[in-house]
């Protein structure tokens, strides 16, 4: 499957590149292609030397989102409708999947995040922006970025996907078990996503309050 | 420690009374006293049949409350306030420890229930309504209450607790820890007790989407 990560020299790009690079052709986006292109090298660098698949390429976020069939936008929650406009306005969002991982989310104090409800949902947000034929899952919002990024880690996390069309659905599912010991699970229609937005300020603060690694989440 | 459970009738009032009776002096509390008894009855018959320990107790919640240092709220969402209003108005409430583990929720569909953001946070209504001295403690909500009920269920979750009084807050972790296989984790204090609280709706949607038995969670 063609994937283009948008933002994707960063935070949660890398550890989504990495791995969904062993079965998927990966494509980096970035406002620079230079600064994408850059950050290809580097993973490329990092597959090989661990004897993994590589060819990870590098482009704008407008020309990776063209070529792709699944777009995941791996951006701020600031930056998440200006990115979706600007890919509009290129021209680059027709029929693709498109995945928000986007968490709206404020650091109030040191150590407390709390989930921006004054803001609504960014999947909300991003399904109002994104045009006709383009379908909106919205999943990997738990996925510590740390963790995913150590190719050592098995994860062994559970993943909830949220989509209104059941197909688009489905694919999110299967790169999400593709991304190690993963388990999706169906969280239901788009307009429930806001819960599983919540739950990536809750595992921070608990990581931060009780002193243990980055956490994801396991319904047991 | 003595115990009471104000709606302990039922739910999951029901599994507390049982677990927490083998290490401390549980009262069930209810609007009717006689109510309360018969439900007692009921739990020490079948801890008798195990060989646990029984002795629970039934009692109206007034008189429950007030034989009690842990006092939890094992009501639903629209009786929490009425509930702690009457327990005030009886004298009931001085300087216990209260917990909280009610949820705001409503049922949208057959199979989708969504937090009441509209509603605000039960613990944030327990707390305004509560009278000084009385501590309060938010946690227990994501404990699923069929598989409370279940002597033979190990449980294996993680329970999150949240209070503004240390104290109060280490003395409801160990209550949690009491109950089985069970970590408590800290959560921070009452305002952050939202996020807590709308895990339960996506507990109960996940089990009901994925077909699962009712679902609690591991932070891994």
């Amino acid at each position: 499957m063609k994937i283009a990560i948008i933002g994707g020299t960063g935070d949660i790009g890398e550890g989504l590149a990495l791995r969904l690079a062993q079965q998927n052709d990966v494509i980096i986006g970035s406002r620079e292609a230079a600064k994408a292109q850059e950050a290809a090298d580097g993973y490329n660098k990092l597959l090989k030397e661990r004897g993994m698949r590589d060819g990870i390429r590098g482009m704008s976020n407008e020309e990776a989102a063209k070529n792709a069939e699944v777009v995941i936008l791996a951006v701020r929650y600031q930056f998440a409708v200006p990115t979706v406009q600007a890919l509009i306005n290129a021209g680059a969002l027709k029929d693709q999947i498109v995945i928000t991982p986007i968490v709206p989310m404020s650091k109030q104090k040191l150590c407390s995040f709390t989930p921006a409800a004054q803001y609504g949902s960014a999947t909300k947000e991003c399904s109002a922006a994104l045009p006709e034929g383009v379908r909106l899952v919205s999943t990997f919002q738990s996925l510590p970025a740390p963790r995913l990024a150590d190719l050592d880690d098995k994860l062994g996390f559970d993943v909830i996907v949220c989509a209104d069309d059941e197909e688009a659905k489905k694919t999110a599912m299967k790169l999400a078990e593709q991304l190690g010991d993963i388990r999706a699970l169906d969280g239901g229609t788009l307009a429930e996503a806001g819960l599983i937005e919540s739950l990536t300020p809750l595992l921070i603060n608990l990581a931060i309050k009780n002193k243990t690694k980055p956490l994801s989440i396991k319904f047991v």
